[in-house]
Formats: C-alpha cells, sequence, structure tokens
C-alpha cells in the first residue's frame, strides 16, 4: 500500500484542522469530502485540492480511491457513520467522543475486526509528543510515585441554544463534549483500568451537564479528578502529582510545553510536533500500514475506558 | 463584664499565634496558661506576662479569675477538655476540628447550653475579613451566580512518623488535619446544607487519608470539591465560579488578597485585618460578652456540616 487515501466526512470547522495535520504526513494524503451540503463540500474540496467533493456519504465510501475515512460529524451520527464506512470496507478514524455507549464501542470494533479494519477515536492526548514524554517521564519516577491526577477541560458558551446538539442529554453536556479529553488524559497519565467512579453534575434544563466532575480511581491506586462544562469557564490545565513533586500542563491536550516541580526546582520542558491533529494522524496512518485492526494506544480498551466514565456522569 | 479573662490549654506553636491574635482584642487578654510539662507553662507565662502557669489543667480551671478557655491541644484531647472546661464553668473556643464524630458535637454543644456557656470551634476562614468580604459580594451577585467551589489545603511531611496524632485513624489524616479548612471554606461559601457527599481517600499504613478529595453538594445547587492530605503538596488555593466569572485566592483561611475575574477584567481586592487569629478571638469575645451560647457564624450547625464532610471520608 501506497500513501493512505483519506475521505473525509463532514467538512466543519475540524476538517480543517485535520488538514493541517494530514499535510504533514508523509503516508496519508485527503482526497475526497463528503457533506450533505454539496456547496460545502466543493468549497472543502477546492481550497484543499482534493479529487473528489460528494453530497452523498455513499458516493464517497463507493470510490475505491478512498481506503480510510476521518468522521467529523456530531457525535449523534457517528454510530452510523461508522458502521457504513465499515460496510463499505473503509478504514475509521472518528471524532471523539467515539460513540455514546460501550455496547455501540464494543459492536463498532468488533465489526471492524471481523472486517479486517481499523478503526480509532480521534484523541488528540494520548499521541501529543510532550504526553507521551510526561508519560516517559513517569514511568521513570520523575516525580516519584503518581498519586492524584487532576485535568479540566471546560469552557462557557452562555449561547444556551439549547437546540444545539452540544445540549443533548445522551451525547451532550460539558463531560461528553470536552471532559472527555481530561478523561482520556487521566486515564493515559494513571495507565492502569478504572476501579471506581463517583461524579456530580449540574444539569442544563435539557438534561445534559451544564458541567461535572468525576473522581477516578485506578487499579493501581493512583486517583484522578476531571472536570468537563459548557457553561463554566475554569482554567484548562492538567497536573500530575507525585510523591516527589508534581507536572503542570495547561491546555494539555494540545500543548507543547509543561512544567515540572520538584522540592525547590523548577524545569520548563518543551516537546515540539508539527501540529496538534499531526499525532494522532500519524499514529492512524502507521496503524493502517502495519496493517493492525486497532491502535496500540487508543484502542477499543481505552474508548471503553473512557466510555465507562461518561456513562457514570450520564445516570449521575 | 470587663475584660474576657483567658487561660490557655497547650501551650504549642499554635497557641504563641492565639496569642499574637489576642494582643489586638481590647475586651480580651490571657492571664492563665495549663500544660502537663510545667517547664513549658512557665516559660510561656513569662514570655507574655501572665499572672498564672499551670502543670494541671484542672487547677487552672479551679482559677476563678479564668472566664474562658482556649484549647490547644490535639485533637483527641478535645472532647474530654471541652466537657472538663464547661463543667468548671468556663466558656470554650477550642481549636479545629472541635471534635471526633457528630454524637459529641451534639453531645458538648447541648451540655454547653445547659450550663450557659459558650462554645465555639477555632477556624479561621469562616471570620477571616477578606472571606466576609467575598460573601457580601457574592450575595451582590459579583459573579452571577454561584455556581462551583474549589479549596484546598495539602501538605506533604513526609516525616511519615506513624506515631504521631496526624495519622491517627480516628482523628488524624489530611481531611481531619488541614482539609477541614477548605470543608469550613467551601460551606461558608456555598452558605446551604449539605445534601451529597461523595469522597476518595489514599491511605496511610494507619488508616487515615494521607489526602482526600470530597464532592460535595449543597442544597442550593452549589457544588465544590475540597481537598486536604498529610502527604501531598499542591497548591493551597481557592476558588469560586460563577456564571459571569470567578474568584481566587491563595491561603484562603488566612489571607487578605483575593483576584476577581469577569470577562477581560481582572480587579485585585486586599481586606486587611490584624492578625489571622484576630478575627475569630473577636467574635468569641464579642459573643461572650453579648451573652450568646454560640457564635451567629460558627455554631453548632456548623460544626456538625464540617463534620458530615470528616465522617463521610473517614469510612470512604
Amino acid at each position: 500500500m501506497d500513501k493512505i487515501r483519506f475521505g473525509i466526512l463532514g467538512p466543519g470547522k475540524i476538517s480543517h484542522r485535520f488538514m493541517k495535520g494530514i499535510a504533514f504526513a508523509e503516508d496519508a494524503e485527503v482526497v475526497a469530502v463528503a457533506s450533505r451540503d454539496l456547496m460545502k463540500a466543493e468549497a472543502f474540496k477546492s481550497q484543499y485540492g482534493l479529487r473528489y467533493a460528494y453530497d452523498d456519504y455513499v458516493k464517497m465510501l463507493e470510490n475505491p480511491e478512498v481506503d480510510m475515512v476521518y468522521i467529523a460529524t456530531i457525535p449523534s451520527m457517528h454510530y452510523e457513520q461508522i458502521m457504513l464506512c465499515l460496510r463499505y470496507h473503509k478504514h475509521v478514524i472518528c471524532e471523539k467522543p467515539l460513540l455514546a455507549d460501550s455496547a455501540a464501542i464494543k459492536e463498532c470494533f468488533a465489526y471492524a475486526g471481523s472486517q479486517g479494519l481499523f478503526l480509532m477515536e480521534a484523541q488528540k492526548a494520548p499521541f501529543n509528543y510532550l504526553n507521551q514524554e510526561i508519560k516517559r517521564r513517569l514511568e521513570q519516577g520523575i516525580i516519584g510515585q503518581v498519586k492524584y491526577i487532576e485535568a479540566a477541560y471546560c469552557y462557557a458558551s452562555f449561547a444556551q441554544n439549547y437546540e444545539h446538539w452540544v445540549y443533548r442529554r445522551e451525547d451532550g453536556g460539558g463531560m461528553f463534549d470536552v471532559g472527555v479529553y481530561a478523561i482520556a488524559y487521566a486515564n493515559m497519565m494513571a495507565g492502569s483500568p478504572l476501579q471506581k467512579i463517583q461524579a456530580m453534575a449540574d444539569r442544563t434544563p435539557t438534561g445534559c451537564d451544564g458541567f461535572a466532575v468525576a473522581m477516578l480511581e485506578y487499579e493501581n491506586g493512583v486517583k484522578a479528578v476531571v472536570k468537563g462544562a459548557i457553561e463554566l469557564n475554569t482554567e484548562n490545565k492538567a497536573l500530575i502529582y507525585g510523591t516527589e513533586g508534581y507536572i503542570e500542563t495547561v491546555n494539555f491536550w494540545k500543548n507543547t510545553k509543561a512544567t515540572i516541580y520538584r522540592g525547590d526546582t523548577k524545569e520548563d520542558i518543551e516537546i515540539p510536533m508539527p501540529t496538534d491533529f499531526y499525532p494522532e494522524i500519524e499514529a492512524a496512518v502507521s496503524g493502517v500500514k502495519a496493517q493492525l485492526l486497532q491502535s496500540p494506544i487508543m484502542n477499543e480498551e481505552a474508548s471503553l475506558q473512557i466510555m465507562k466514565v461518561l456513562e457514570y456522569v450520564r445516570q449521575v
């Protein structure tokens, strides 16, 4: 297989950032885009010099030049679209949160596996080079034994357009929309399966969480507090506390800089990456090229561990 | 009644700070000190020019010149000593945490009330002038509707002298020793009874919490996360988030400065106080002079609301 040829499903804001990321990938290119709105698809196609634009998802999937699909539509469409892509024998990388519940995750991975296809949730934090480096240093004991992690991604839209999907009870709300980054980060840094989840949520009139906080306990004893909000501005940073110091990073899902505090010493580290979307694209592309069905990092189990928290928060 | 005449029970480090505070009180003075160690009591007496030093608590309590006792001993001694002081008809202000469980709090307040005596937990945060001013501004809606509060008091002694009282299962550990400040602060700022408590704790070999995190939900819908630790260093600050901004304070139990963030504006406020112990002493002294049996602010109910969290964390 030469270059992995991508089709994009949903040419929204996030797909422009995907294009910026894939520009650095030597083994991949985008050849097609599909949108329900042909004007949008055509505009995206001409902006990036793509070969094909479609107003019908199936037509794009029927194109044999498309090897893999990047799904960047709203969460409520993911299940149907992932299954559709798999039926047309395309590998899939799909925006977070991958799906709305554990059963759907298991079903989609099982089907992808049975078809010999690669499926991955598009989560930036686990592939971010800085985070990978921090994880290596944690394993070397740079802050002693890791005890406690905090991560928050919270914003206040105050738009309060309750018709918007972000206010949907089942696949909207603070924890689902952005807290998911904090969960992915905590799970990655804890490096152990979840053992116990507790949570509290402030509900909007539509029943989703305007903001939510979850306390996580991992099998290895590490603990974490993660926050997500669509109706509350907080500092969006992550802290990892160990017995001999702590590490602090702002915008932990895309950042290249962190500070390590030990005793009275303070070390700034910077691990550059080409752009925030590149590492996850690189991981997915290299997985497909290596004929893997799942990413060693962001695989079915990792998506299920994230979903456990989202499902818990939903029923609080 | 002229000046309230204090006897101090336990001339430790904290009692020196009490002396520094009471120096500003026009209506109170310290006349006596008692310690099991006469040398300590004598040294304290001569340092501050007191009239009496005792190596026997009862002897101090038999002195009719003592109107009120400040108890600054270790928590496991509080119950016995509060009851002893009350039996000798002395008003009492006792260091935090007041007692080890709700039943003891109820019993001591009931007995104090039946004897016409004033009893108060020595909690700095609720009387701190800055905190009082912040509370006033919150009530005026300075950050819109208050939604979420965070407060942490965590330190890492690493002494790990498991014989020390701070490692006692029943009345030691992070939440009991210092997290109690964070609880008192959150309860004060939420301004509503606790409705739900969830918590997680990292236990030391002695069974107390090396660090603990609690999620609190109040009847008025406000939510909070409080942390306490004796084995983990974190930033010791408090944040109050509202729909229109947030307020940040470091060392919130004794601080005189805070920052109010609203939109793109940032306002620093400073509310000086003579010294960190003065406001609570002033409150207790004015309460006694007004013949109150409890502080309007730090009363039985306030101590019980704090204890609810401590009791919950203990059994996690």
